[in-house]
């Protein structure tokens, strides 16, 4: 059984996912990329930095872009936590698990700490951050693909028990996990704080790295708009995989590409995962379906393209099983 | 400044609405009417009951239908904790508020601690409820208005201010409300516990009274597809008030109402709260918006109509503020 | 059998409808309702004129908006012909009914046909109109609804009896009608040539009137979003009836008044009529889901309220039965 | 240039596509899959024939399944004309074209007129068939995909030029087309009668050969819960190709294979073609936007498997031009 049991009383709360700085090559095109054909609205920016959020958000920023000698890589992911005083109890959790940490300024957020996990992945936990005005009902505002906000975050591992077992630690809760019928070991997992199907997601591969960020829009029919405009404003290239629905969550999705690389999915439809006692889901790596319900394979690209965390060392997994490739 | 500050650290945990027990005439004329119509699943059924859940729930049932000589009355609302502990927290809470606390035998469910609230509304509280296999995959059951789950219940309080002082004690945070100008009480209010714009909502009128239940849906399609099924099967009457955009929640919703005038909104769209820093949002009672966003006005039966719960005297409400009513 | 058989041979063949000339106090305030709100593309303008069109049309206009001391009029409603050759025989026809006749001047179009019918309302015939390239792919010019193609006139006589034996005779073929039970006189009727449910159609009343001008729009969600728009950007009072499903035509629907009170329906959904032996569907005055299948009664305004047409004499209609009017 | 200008005054006229006749090995099995999955209503059935219409269609039947000892063969495609006297100059024309002309008696209609087009593809003219009762209104009755009509046929030709010169002489106009930039000959076009994108499109290959028979559905969400159903109902394997935004006719689509490999399209959203002038849009074979806006590539299969009509001789292609294929 490859599946830890979860914690229901970790040592501090984290309430969700919260935002990701993104390094980039040039702020003008990933504005472009980010406002006109994702959506996101513009809450602040500099000649270094671009911070966004989505539709429904009143926090400040859900993505920040960052200019970068480093283009293509991640700068760090951020969680909120439930209180103030959860950052202290992370602070100490992490140095009890000698992982690094160090309170950092970050604009418009309250205390800050920055740690890593056990694979390097640069981590950051804060309470407080500006809150803005509701724009959820200001329609006229709404544009691209109209995401409402982050849902997710997925990386690959080289090691997907050891992921598994170090979120579990402090307290995501697994939905959905793909084991290797041979090794018994765990190719894919997918843990929740808050509520949806994930929070955090790992894939066996080449890691630590990026694989993509999620946003959540109202319907698959925003997704066909989202084909229709990239399709036709010279973003087809920037398509990857979909639209198509998940075996793993039931969602509706749709991969694309970033002008850096970072693969952003646009999701929407899973379900509620807030009891307790939900029972995690189990694939085999080799079911067809898992990956898109519809039977479509994913592309190679899919399984072996990712972005690099600064300052993150990346090993090759020794999981050497397989999923299904498109031809 | 009349809603009270959010109690993050309540006595016990609860952690959402799980089911409501409807009393009714006639066991088959409201099974067609909740299979067929609104696309329940069975769980099981007996001579007295019919257990519902809906597609992408795993625990037995969010609706009971109990045959009863008093239809149209409501016999209890059901609560799911975090723990089992929260059982006894729970009943130790209730008991210091002065409200009757008793364990009770509920089929499919563990130990279940039944109480009420402040104005007499009957509710349960369990933590463990029999768990079934996932059928969201199973297209094939799909029916109706394809209902995914239980999403919120709605009362009519005569005190509203009362009843938000009481669900906020033990942890219900308030996500938007209504204020009378004037007198500067709470007309209506929204409180959630599982992440959503609410679990539990009051509206000012004689009361206690049970306003409406909602189901949560895919996408407005749905909503459009049930007005098409309902109006060609015999159900054209049981339509009430939609389809709209709610400017509180900003949800697409219907209502309608089951073969013994119990009311069912149909709902999707919302937005997650689970920020324990989420500001409130206060609509005042006479914007026109704030009912729809379009504009359009409910009902006079919309604001009158309720189901009386079983046991519970109901009383005229003393705040005499009047809402926009169709003409 | 108040309904004509059709003429499927008649003197002169009419392709479909093409085109509505709007008399507007404003120019600038029409321009920003009718490009943000309704999303229509603008072929030219002038200090007088404003000429659009919507996606898929490669006809330069379907909507001329004129400048005029007479705004909240109508000057004509157009209609283009399958061959050059259609519009002399038009002219002979229309003299031989006794109506006037004129080759006039239009920007952008052939040589046009000036006419009008039985009850005065003043049409054009064409066949040749500037051709636009497409941009029914260029999804970044998609705006407010989304509008399709301009889809159907409907206007208000005095008798409709004889509004649709005129149009009948020149081929317009019924689609559905509602006959009042007691006259057996017709109370509408809704008429095709281009294979829809309608190019054209008569509503009793005082007339002869504009009652609506119609778009097609890809789907129900479009006419959501557009409420949603509508109701955040200053519009909320512009929004008359809807949504909803019609009974006759089936289609979805919501209707809307421009800034000078012209009033305008998006709609979708209905269905393919080219069959020559299509039997019309008959419905009675009495029947609540003739004008919404869910039952929803239209506001009086709706039966009341309508624009006249430039030069036109309106007349009370002598049929005095009455439908069912919201309260 | 390689497209005829239309013949707007065709020897006889006819208005749309009707219906296809299927040969298949089992009639329960085709059964399931066109009723429970296409969601087709059977008009009538014996041991050896079931009839099906679409949800909007009056006329009797738009596909008939024949049992057969040649499952997987076409026995013949169906037209219907503007008038009786349609055949007998339809009779007069394909004579003189040299083809084979015959009357055969065919259940629910009236005379018909068995003949074959050019590369032998069978053909059935008829004007009355049996028309039943309108049920587009009939919710309960909507299964499936929701299927509202049969839209268009697509066969395989081996020489594009000569099928497209064939059926624009009797009046089929092109709407769009692909060419081969070397040889500026045909690959594929796209023909109509009725006012769509095509009644009728052919695509160069080894033919004659039926491509596919396509449904129109009202919205792409139809086609989304299409794709659901039948991956978890044991048709993963039928899903071919899709779903998608096809460049040419800007329609959304779906290909899924029945169980004796016919090829059935699910199809909405193109746009309107009544005008006679309407441009014809110009296509290259090599631009990867054609097949499917959003740059997917088409699989082998589907540039390769057709299935043959009862007594036509297949001949392979001599344009040898390829289109992109999926690796
Ligand atoms: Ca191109
Ligand atoms: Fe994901
Ligand atoms: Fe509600
Ligand atoms: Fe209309
Ligand atoms: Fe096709």
């Amino acid at each position: 059984m490859p599946i830890p049991a979860p914690n229901l009383y970790p040592d501090f709360n984290t309430i969700r996912l919260s935002h990701v700085c993104l390094n980039v090559s040039d702020l003008a095109t990933s504005r472009k990329f980010y406002t006109d054909i994702l959506g996101l609205q513009v809450s602040d920016e500099s000649d270094s930095h671009i911070y966004l959020r989505a539709m429904e958000e009143r926090g400040h920023h859900c993505v920040i872009l960052q200019k970068s000698d480093q283009p293509g890589t991640v700068e760090v992911m951020g969680f909120k936590t439930f209180d103030e005083d959860d950052l202290d109890k992370a602070e100490t959790y992490f140095r009890s698990k000698g992982r690094p940490t160090s309170w950092v300024e970050r604009p418009y957020q309250g205390r800050t700490l920055l740690t890593s996990d056990n694979m390097g992945i640069p981590l950051e936990f804060y309470h407080k951050m500006d809150r803005l005005e509701p724009i959820h009902q200001k329609y006229a505002l709404y544009r691209g693909v109209k995401p409402l906000r982050i849902d997710h975050f997925n990386c690959f591992s080289s090691n997907v028990d050891d992921s598994v077992a170090f979120y579990s630690d402090f307290g995501f809760r697994v939905t959905e996990y793909t084991e290797d019928d041979e090794s018994k070991r765990l190719w894919a997992a997918w843990m929740h704080r808050k509520g949806g199907v994930h929070d955090m997601a790992f894939t066996n591969g080449k890691g630590p790295r990026m694989h993509h960020v999620a946003f959540w829009v109202p319907t698959p029919l925003n997704i066909i708009d989202l084909l229709d405009l990239m399709s036709t404003t010279g973003y087809v290239d920037n398509i990857e995989r979909g639209p198509g629905r998940h075996g793993i969550s039931n969602a509706f999705f749709l991969y694309i590409l970033d002008p850096d690389g970072h693969r952003i999915e646009i999701y929407c439809s899973d379900y509620q995962t807030v009891d307790p006692d939900l029972e995690p889901i189990k694939w085999d790596l080799k079911d067809p379906q898992r990956q898109t319900l519809w039977g479509a394979a994913a592309p190679r690209s899919w399984f072996e393209h990712g972005t690099e965390f600064v300052g993150a060392e990346v090993k090759d997994s020794d999981l050497a099983a397989t999923p299904i490739i498109a031809p």
